[in-house]
This record gives structure tokens, sequence and C-alpha cells, in this order.
């Protein structure tokens, strides 16, 4: 591609009239009046009430995508339809999950949370004794460790970006700080480590650093407003801000604070990253400084030539987002996004840009940069530094191909 | 109640510690060593994945009651259960409804939002013509203008506070800013108001002024992340930040321009409050400033004396929330609540305080305060300045009593 060509694809500042004039060449039925007459269907007596609503049939494409094991259907995976998803609030209904062996069924009647260990005093908490206890709210992301893993392989993966990117989701947890929990048992001085483990068969088991715990975890007993679902840990689940999804441990059943960590199989075999030289980095806890746009995105069929909005999210485990830019030259010209307020610690972004799309070629990026001074790092970056050996942890820039014909698929550039 | 009594009640400032013991001495099983064992049954391989999730069996208690027209179903409401949610967000299950003749189906397919009257350039906008269109996602609650108003009745209802106070939700509305899509259709001068009607059988007409739509009303097409249900007004809603429900007009129809307002019956019918003179206060389109306790609350019985977590919501319709306070002594002394940040404009705040409950008798209330100054007014001031002709609009103080065995009752103090 030319400079030439390449420079009329970059991400303009577009002022509201330019972006309404782009807008109406798109609608094929503007000036209409008088009102078009609607279907006589739509204003008879409606539907009654609902004690619990449910989506409509309009909006069941918006579903989860299931990956999982023929021989173990609850192992796998269930992915967030982020091309389908608009704001920065996950329904509790299309929150990704991520099972070893299916949702156990616990009941809130006789439900406890042990903690023992190091501690002076071990101690059972009931469902009830933890809905007493002083809570906290946060909109926080929860993102898989294995997200976005088919970025590790040599050719780009077809598929639309709830498939590729939808193994987190963003939700307000509220919940007991679990440092009101730990001051009650109070830990010795061996207490250095958490070994937490929940109440599904796969016995998931994973090891946490005590100054986490005692920071800012939380044990959630309410997503969304409502009680944590089955599907998502009820009556209770660890959620542990920016860190890898494994560590938010759904169903807790007890807390063991320890001299070590235990050294699981979730702690060791699974969620570790392989490096160039053949030694596996463990315990990548804090997730990287990510974004992807969402809209327009793979699998997307642009209309015509015109003003698009890119729209997309953004998050890191370290903090806050600072900055999200957006390229439709595949990186050589950079324009910041808008990022939606309020900008939230360890939660999603919603960011937005305008962009003017010629009929040319164009290839979309986003950069995130987070409040630690981290930048996105491109694809090529992330593989010179770790080899392709890894399986976990992607966060490099995602890049959307557009062609001559508005198709957009995703691309390694 | 002597004063001495009274002092007893006053909530206090609780330390980390002091509250842990509280706590502790309502916990029946507490130092539980080794953990107890859970049902075999709870270990087994469990459910497989599902592409939209439900709420499990033991959520099932968290539904919204229903008061509808014997003769006409979809004529009522329902109502948010207030006292089964926590947090800020409510999920789109829960979210409150008030139908005048139920939900339509409305097709994403052929609708067409017409934007005429005072206009040069009368338009009709598609779904999809306003998916392309900018986005904006707020975080808002939509109240009805007859929530409480069983507050305006002599004696105080016996109910739970979902069943008081819960045709009020929040929720994350993203959605195209109105004024991009007037902008289009350019305004004459003659345009000081809109006149909205939806799409359902029984003709929801409002007017609202121009001014407002151009500041900050938004074409809705999704809610939490969602598309709007049908029940919540697919494929598109007006949500007007801090103002009464009926003008968040669902299944938006069209929106003509005019000189003056309609007066059509709901905006002078309904929703309008009868003075003490017996003149009808019209239009009253923002919301007062208001708070309720959610827990404890009416309907609740508090085990045993010990440490409490009062927790509650509190909202403006003119903007931030700056403080809240509690008293648990009928107004004599108050305290300081925590607000859960982030505090954002027209959206709830859930509030916290400790309370120590000693086991006598006493009277819990909460009053907010807003960035427009505005203090929640007792009802008895309310009813002085408003008699009791009103029906609507109902924003006093909430008491609630509790006696000596700790049953919680709704009280007028």
């Amino acid at each position: 591609m030319a400079s030439s060509e390449k420079s009329k694809q970059v991400v303009k500042r577009i002022k509201r009239r330019q972006f309404l004039g782009g807008a109406a060449a798109l609608s094929s039925s503007s000036v209409i009046y008088p009102i078009s007459a609607a279907p006589d269907s739509w204003r008879t007596p409606g539907a009654p009430f609902s004690n619990y609503g449910v989506a409509g049939d309009e909006q069941e494409s918006a579903i989860r995508w299931i990956t999982s094991n023929p021989a173990a259907p609850g192992d796998g995976v269930s992915w967030s339809p982020l091309h389908e998803l608009e704001g920065t609030v996950t329904p509790n209904g299309l929150h990704f999950e991520r099972h070893h062996n299916g949702v156990p069924k616990v009941e809130g009647a006789g439900y406890e949370l042990a903690i023992h260990g190091a501690v002076e005093k071990p101690m059972a908490f009931s469902l009830n004794n933890l809905r007493q206890y002083p809570q906290v709210s946060r909109q926080l992301f929860i993102e898989c460790g294995g997200n976005s893993s088919s970025y590790w392989l040599p050719e780009p993966a077809r598929a639309q970006v709830g498939h590729l990117h939808g193994l987190i989701s963003n939700a307000e947890w509220t919940g007991v700080p679990l440092a009101w929990l730990l001051d009650q048992v109070a830990p010795t001085a061996e207490a250095r480590w958490l070994i937490v483990d929940g109440h599904d068969a796969a016995g998931v088991t994973v090891s946490i650093p005590f100054d986490k715990a005692m920071q800012d975890v939380i044990v959630a007993l309410y997503q969304n407003g409502e009680a944590i679902r089955p599907e998502n840990g009820y009556p209770a689940r660890l959620v542990v801000p920016g860190w890898e999804g494994i560590v938010n441990v759904k169903w807790i059943r007890s807390i063991q604070l320890a001299r070590q960590p235990l050294m699981s199989r979730f702690d060791t075999v699974s969620y570790t990253d392989l490096q160039k030289d053949g030694r596996a980095r463990r315990f990548t806890f804090e997730m990287g400084v990510k974004s992807v746009l969402t809209s327009p995105a793979s699998g997307d069929q642009l209309a015509s030539a015109g003003v698009y909005e890119l729209r997309g999210l953004a998050w890191s485990g370290a903090g806050r987002i600072d900055r999200v830019e957006v390229s439709a030259d595949g990186g050589a010209n950079w324009r910041d996004a808008t990022l939606q307020e309020p900008v939230l610690d360890y939660a999603w972004v919603r960011f937005r840009a305008p962009w003017e799309w010629t009929g040319e070629a164009a290839i979309l990026q986003s950069r995130a940069t987070d409040s630690a001074g981290r930048v996105q790092p491109t694809r090529a970056v992330l593989l010179e530094e770790q080899g392709n050996n890894a399986y976990y942890h992607y966060n490099g820039i995602v890049s959307w191909a557009v062609d001559e014909d508005g198709v957009v698929e995703n691309s390694y550039l």
C-alpha cells in the first residue's frame, strides 16, 4: 500500500456535522414524512408482566459460544459475545465461564467458608454470617489467563471478536473484603500465602500471596446486584482485582493460610508460560494492559464508505487505563480515542473514536496505556520477547484488516 | 423512650475489630476445624455450559412483585426487589416496569424512529442507522413518578422495601445522544418542545422541553451491555437523566418538535400533583433527592443484638448525591454514612454505616443531600407543604421501627 493511500485511512477528529453527514449517507430511508405506518400487530395490547425477565427473541443472537470437552462436557469455556455487547457491564447471563468440571449445585443452607491453617482462631462462616459483614461494591473485569490464546498460533484464527477475546467480562461485584475475615481469624507470622479451593468436582485449588488478600480481595456474594448465580460461583466466589481468572475461585470452600504456596496443578501445569529458553514463568497473576476493537471487528461487513465509530474495550491488571489510541493504517499513525467516564481501576473502559472509511483497504488497531505506564505491545514484540511456546496471557495489539469490499478479518498485519 | 435509652441507639463509628467482635457473636458455628464435610452431592461433575444463563433455584426468591389491573393485565407495575439487591446495578430481569398496555412486540427489522415537526429536514432512522451513530454509556436511575406513593396515605403500608419503593432501578444505558439526531433534522426556531410517543397500544405520549433534549437525553439501544429487552423498550427507548419515568419513553416511535407541549393525558391527568389549594402542579420532571435503607428494612427480623451494617440507596434528579446521614433514634442524632465510589450524577449511590443494636427499640432513617444542596425532607414537612392530595413524587425520609424482638416495620415515626 502506497503511503498516499495509507494517509487516507488515518483516524481523524471529525466534527459533529461531518459525522452526521457521513451517517446520513448510510441512511437509505432518510427524509420520510409523514411517519411510515408500523404493522398493526405492534399496537395491540401487549404481553403481561413477568417476575423475572428474559431476553427477547430478537436478542437471541447474543449468546455465549461454548467450547467444551466432549468426554467431559463440564470442562471448557463459554465466551462472552463482545461483538454483541455495548457499554461496560456484562449481563449475568452472558458473563464468560471457565469450568473444570461443570457447575456444582452448592446450597446456601449448610454452606460454610472455612479459614484455617496459620491462624490463631480457625473459623467457619455461614452464608448468613458473610451477608452481615461490611460490604464493598466494585466494577471489575475478570479475564481468563487463556483469553486470546489463538494469537500464539502461526496463523490468525477466523472468528468473531467474542470468540477470539471473550474469555473476559466486567461486572459489579459486591461482597466482604477478605481482610475483614482474615483479621478475625488472626493470622500468625507464618501466613505468607493463601491456599484456596472451591466446591467443584475438579477440586480447583490455587495459591495467592497474603499481601494481595489483605489489599483488595473480595469474598463476593452478589454480581450485578443479584445473588451470584450458580454458574458464577453461588453462594460465594473470590474476586481478585486485576488478577488472572483462575484465582477468582468460584464456590469457594476453604482458605488455608500457609508459609508456602501449594504448587497445585493450577499453580504449575496450567496458567504458567513456557519461555523461549524452555523454563516456565510461574504465577503471572497480574493481567497485562490490553485493548481490542469490538466494532468494526473480525467477521463484520461494512455496508458502504462513510463515517464509522470505532468502539472497543480496554483494561489493565495494574490499575487504570490512562489512554487508548487507534490506528487505521496498521500502526503508522495513531490518534487518541475518547474514554467513557468513569474510568475505574481494574475495570473495563469503553473507548470510541470516529473513522471515515474511504472504501480502500485499511488495518484497524487499538493500543492501550495503563496507569503503571505500560503500553500494549505489538504481537511481533511479544513473540520476540516470549517466543511461541506460551499459551496464556496474550495481550498484544489486535489488527482487523478491512478489504476494498468492506470485509473485516483478523490479521497478523 | 428516655433520652438515655435513645443514646444507646445512636449510630457510632466502629473500628474493624469491634465490628468483627460483634459479628463473631452472631456466628453460631464459629471456630470449626477441621473443615466440616460438605454433602457428597456437591462434589460430583456439575451441570454443563449454557448459551444464556439463568438465575439459580436459590435466587428464585428475588422476583419482581406485580401489581396490575385484572381487567387489563398489561396495565400495571412490577417492582424491583430492593431488599434482595446489593450494589447499584439492577440486573435486566429485575428492572422495574410500568406498562400502560403491556409489552408490544416491536421488531428491529422495519423499525423506524421518525423526527419531524418544527424541523427543516424530517427524517426517519432505522435501527441500523441508530447503531452507527456515536454512542455514550451512562449509569442512570429511572424512577416512576408514582414510586413510594403509599406514603401519602394516612397509615404506613406493611410491605418489604421493594414493594414500597421498588419502582426505581439503576442500569448502564448505552445509545445515541439525542442532540446528534436533532442536529441532523435541523430544528427551526419554533422548536421549544418535543412530543414523543411509543409503539405500545396505550399510545403513551409525553412532552419534553427542547433544552433538556439537547443537554443529555439518550436514545438508548443497550441496557447493561445487551440490546434492550422488549419489556424495557426494544429496540430503542428514551432515557432522560434524573427525570420521572414516564418521559423515558419505551419502544420510541416518533419525536415531533413543536412550539408548545401537547398536554396529553400523560402530561396532565397522570404524573401531576394536586396541591393543598386544589390546583395541580404540572410537569414535575426532575425527581427529588431521596434515600431509603434497604437493610435492615421493613419485614426483616433481626436475629440478635450485635453490630449490623446499615445499607441503602440514595439518588437525586438534580445530579449527584453529596451526603447521606443515618439515624437510629428517629432523627434526633445523625451520622454520615460511607458512600460507595464512584458517585455519579443521576445514578444510585450505595451507602453503608455500622450500627450496633443493643436489643432495645430503635427507629432507623436515612437522609440524603444532593449537589444542588437539597436535603431530603421529613414526611411531616412534605405533607405540611403539599397537603395529602398528591399521589406522585414522594421523596420524604423513610422510617423503619425496630422493636425489642428485632421485628422491623414501616413507620410514620
